[in-house]
């Protein structure tokens, strides 16, 4: 019993899920905030089945199981009334405590606070970036608040003098912020002027780049630029096609 | 040394705090998001020192204590660099981890990822009365969305079966809502019909609420209906006054 590699959308059938009590993963390919839940999942390697929901047009059946009709979410299969859990850092923050190993927030209260502002501290940069990406007109100065918003993560990285945010390891600020560090080189692909954050003023956080890249469950769960550029121009046109993120495979 | 009863504004002269490594408290007398913080410490009885910030016009010094310049913070003074804490959320689960008495989040992992789900749910709410709150002209439907974003808390009570949503003692999701359930009967001295919620309706949330005036913590920090009208009165005439708090003192 396998579920199809695609987007469910409004008249999909309704996917017969194995009731074998392996959580169930719900997500949209390119969407950063299922990338979160994904990345945690692999980098605890917690098997689950993964169903993925297409967000424009979303089929009827999906609330039967994740009742908020949101992405992602897990479903506990394997708890009595197979209860749902949605928004990415509940989620990420409850495999955390479910499944310890690797841990990924520190065991310092202090710092585990530090961490969750960091986290949030990058939605400056998405919300400056976003109509760059997803708009036919952004505003002029998009760019540049994206670059200042950042300056906050380079000059971290530099006060913190790791290669990760995580210490010497990926911790949970690495993969929270990551999903959006794999889009932004989509830029360079969309954009006439092949923008690309300049060396100098983001050398640290480019090193850290490139790092993330080899970690396995990046490896496992990342997007190449040229399939994000290629998704972002189908939904610039009006008609996101969820399923490109599968031609290549 | 005692730091004055106000809020500082820009051209205030900068407090001199004593550096006694009791714990700094930087809020806002009518921010919701400052209350919660001020709840979590009054619950825990964790000593502090309270300086309110004028919104409107911050003081040039605010960011010396509190680099991010943000309401609510908390600045540990007795650690090395005295570090503050912002956002409501961050600072309530870390004052939680570090002051574990009463323990405030449940010990299993599932129900306290389901609790912060719960605490999100509020803002639709919050985003339909807002308008209501501080615009003169707030959307037809605004009242309808409020009471649509209200019913899921008034279900999710009837569900747990419990007086509080902490289940037989006051919470986390109990403090981290309670600054709005405070503020919404506000709205039967401001509108001109006297709205209120029905009891019918919104039965159990509306004994949740009367129980949680008994509780210690929201009795220290919870103000009046009448004053929070007043402060939204000059607040609607573009003059928030936030030092209405004080004045019946």
């Amino acid at each position: 019993m396998s579920i199809p590699l695609k987007h469910f959308k409004k008249g999909s059938l309704k996917p017969h899920l194995p009731e074998d009590g392996v959580l169930r993963f719900y997500s949209m390919r390119f969407c950063p905030y299922s990338e979160r839940a994904a990345l945690v999942l692999a980098a605890k390697k917690i098997p689950h089945h993964k169903i993925y929901i297409d967000l424009s047009e979303k089929p009827d059946w999906y609330t039967d199981y994740s009742p908020l009709g949101k992405v992602p979410a897990i479903q506990l299969s394997a708890v009595a009334d197979q209860p749902a859990l949605v928004e990415s850092l509940v989620i990420a923050e409850y495999l955390d405590e479910e499944y310890p190993e690797p841990s990924l927030y520190p065991a310092h209260a202090l710092q585990k606070a530090q961490d969750k502002i960091l986290i949030e501290r990058l939605s400056p940069a998405v919300s400056a970036i976003y109509p760059v990406f997803f708009t036919a007109d952004p505003p002029a100065d998009a760019l540049q608040n994206f670059e200042t918003a950042l300056d906050v993560f380079e000059q971290e990285l530099k006060k913190r003098d790791t290669p990760y945010f995580g210490g010497r390891a990926v911790g949970m600020v690495d993969y929270m912020i990551w999903p959006w560090f794999e889009r932004f080189p989509a830029l360079k692909l969309l954009l006439t002027d092949k923008y690309e954050l300049d060396n100098q003023r983001f050398g640290k956080l480019l090193q850290w780049r490139e790092l993330m890249l080899q970690d396995e469950a990046v490896k496992q769960v990342a997007l190449d630029s040229q399939v994000h550029a290629k998704f972002m121009q189908t939904r610039l046109e009006g008609k996101p096609n969820y399923d490109v993120a599968f031609e290549a495979l």
